[in-house]
């Protein structure tokens, strides 16, 4: 019999549940946590995810597109707001490209039903990992209702149980395991606006809302009942930052000082500020990501990055897109695909994780930046003729092109655009001839 | 009453436990090992250590400089060995300085016994630390002996528990704490050439003997008694590689064709390589070393390098010299010298690890490189004549310089000799008052 077992029932691992269900696996999920289901979601602490090419790509291939379409709300791009109020709006790619803002619950809540409905997985909720062992094929969970540990037999396990999994502390003990976690010195914080009393948005809902403020930001992404889940990022400790907003008098006057627009928009913004946590942002790395060709992470418990280009979710459906087609490719061995994915998509964890980075500086500092918005304009528009010479915003978000490619490329295009700034009066000649071929030139190389 | 708890009974705790014994403090001393007077030094995995000016500039601070002077060798230079025999001398400094050799046990040793003899501290062997508790100034031990569990009040703990730090662990568990290890792709495996029958050397006691083989070397350093430790360090896989050396006949083959000299200085050899273990390398970086002003790493549970610069007990010991100076500037205060130390020495930790790295590819490969021959020569013969221009070597191992002021330096020496190297004709000029003016140059700039 076909068995295996997953550790984890979020995004990551409720997915990859519905791909060894297609594959004939009597599969076990078993989940720290209550059934969100019965229980509810628990909110307060959650940034709205940015579904894109990756995702939808692994849905695809998983056969649930119809169901989750109904949940995504398409944002073709990002809206800027100044202090003052002036707006400055960005296409993120082509006509007709967008990335789908959807709640973590909501989407969440989706993939455990349709997961559900297969007769061969099996979820256990509230069942906490207590160990995993290196020699046997074994994992042991304590049943946090009633107390009970019973060890399951495991031939196959996956660790898709986030930046916090217990499956990668046992790998963690092995010899010679590579392990970095690196906290950012900004934290985040969720916010809400509501929606008018009509059901309407209050904010145009086709765009990523964005009010950058050079060392820090707040976001605003839509959802489907009229309301946007916002998020404060913001350092934790320096001249602005979350040590210095304790009393009313501080947050109110932080946000008429660089939000002014936003409080009319949350008239409950304050009691959300003192009631939702200060979360912490973190950069996780690991290798080897297995463990005797029978344990493997998936997800974040491998990969976990920073939020900033939307590609946390989007890499760990990739992950089961990549481990579905290796199924294939070697005809359902998982000696061969667990090496053969580990090798593959490391480089492709490390360059998302970099490139996540990245994005937080363009994100909250360079969109208000003239000659980072010129670059923009030019990139937009010979990409537009020249569909070939693909900036790596739509690399990432629009293709499937493996993300340590990405990564090259945009150090790459850095160098290039270093060139084609310096170029004399390239304000008025950012559309020249002149300009594209030196796109074009760069294009053809890259290929 | 002034009381501390010191995790770790190994070279930097010991040597800590002297200086609080010398500022009046109660100090308890607990050790996961069993007492090494009584049990006997478990060897077999490692390596000579080559205490330097930071090591002996803490012993000097505790006053205990004679007792330890006895069971350290000194080693003025290193002698290269070519595969033909060919041998290389370089000094390491100048005319009177040294590192000196010593056993990682015997040190261990005398330190325990000097420790043990103040009064005012306790050491508790066989004692695993099984809990620290953030929230209480209490710490947990398992008595191994016996298995009772009991709890000792800490206003003051001290994490010296080495590399796989318990202490550690519990301070991992808190948000945002920063945390890397990387292992080496290179393992390592002790092996030992006895004394002459008449108890003298086999090889020059006055030098530490490097066989560097490009990818990988063979080194070998003196005791007291006669005989050297040895250590090769080898890549575990690859073409030359720990994993193709299992039978005899491989580890025979391997000595014949890269250590052709060594099997005659050790008879024993293919018996000692098969019974010692193979032993990984690691690096070790976080932060903060430290717990609300009263838990503390460190030595090697902050900042554990690989142990090529011979610095490894050196930055541990100097982690004592520090922070005892900071006890006198800051008066006892320990809420002041705690975080004053993590913000002062972390720096440090980050470039001792990086100098290590580089020593390794040092060691290993560029002593066989005739450029980088003639660099050392260029040096040596400046800082003879001048001593204010300072190779890095003797700003590590002859200074107290901090080591973040070290590494700054050697990237700017790497750069200097970019210059020099690229010269014509240096090979001809290499004492030439030219170049002398040019490094000279260099150090005044560097001031």
């Amino acid at each position: 019999m076909k068995q295996a077992v997953i550790v984890g029932a979020g995004l990551v691992g409720s997915l990859w549940a519905v791909f060894l269900a297609r594959r004939g696996y009597q599969v076990k999920v078993f989940e720290r946590r209550a059934d969100m289901r019965s229980a509810g979601y628990v909110g307060g602490r959650s940034i709205n995810l940015a579904m894109s090419a990756r995702g939808w790509a692994a849905i695809d291939k998983a056969g649930i597109r119809e169901k989750l379409e109904k949940v995504a709300l398409p944002m073709p791009g990002r809206m800027m707001h100044a202090v003052d109020g002036a707006l400055t709006y960005q296409p993120y790619g082509k006509e007709g490209e967008a990335i789908y803002s959807v709640s973590r619950g909501g989407l969440n809540l989706e993939l455990l039903q349709i997961a559900d409905s297969f007769p061969n997985v099996e979820f256990f909720f509230e069942h906490r990992c207590v160990e995993v062992s290196l020699d046997k094929p074994e994992i042991t969970f304590e049943n946090m209702a009633g107390g009970e540990v019973f060890t399951v037999e495991a031939p196959l396990i996956f660790g898709a149980d986030g930046a916090f999994s217990a499956v990668r502390y046992a790998l963690q003990r092995t010899d010679r395991f590579n392990y970095r976690q690196h906290y950012l010195a900004h934290g985040y914080k969720e916010l809400n606006i509501l929606p008018n009393a009509d059901g309407t948005h209050k904010l145009d809902p086709n765009a990523l809302h964005i009010w950058p403020r050079g060392n820090f930001m707040f976001i605003a992404l839509p959802n489907a009942d009229g309301s946007f889940t916002c998020t404060l990022f913001l350092p934790f400790e320096g001249e602005v930052a979350f040590e210095h907003l304790k009393s009313d008098a501080d947050i109110q006057a932080f946000f008429a000082k660089w939000f002014p627009d936003i409080p009319p928009l949350m008239p409950h913004y304050l009691e959300d500020f003192k009631n939702n946590p200060t979360s912490s942002l973190m950069t996780l790395q690991c290798n080897p990501w297995q463990w005797q060709n029978r344990i493997l992470l998936i997800g974040d418990s491998a990969h976990a990055i920073v939020p900033f280009y939307g590609q946390g979710m989007n890499a760990g459906f990739e992950d089961c897109t990549i481990l579905d087609g290796m199924y294939e490719e070697f005809d359902g061995d998982w000696s061969k695909i667990i090496p053969a994915f580990d090798k593959k998509r490391k480089p492709d964890g490390d360059a998302i994780a970099e490139l996540a980075l990245r994005n937080f500086i363009e994100m909250r500092d360079l969109v208000g930046d003239p000659k980072f918005l010129l670059r923009k304009k030019i990139m937009a528009h010979v990409h537009a003729k020249h569909p070939e010479f693909l900036p790596v915003y739509s690399m990432v978000s629009f293709s499937n092109t493996p993300y340590h490619i990405a990564l090259r490329e945009d150090d790459a295009q850095n160098r290039l655009f270093e060139k084609i700034l310096a170029l004399p009066d390239i304000e008025s000649r950012w559309d020249s001839p002149e300009v594209e071929a030196i796109c074009l030139e760069h294009a053809r190389r890259s290929l």
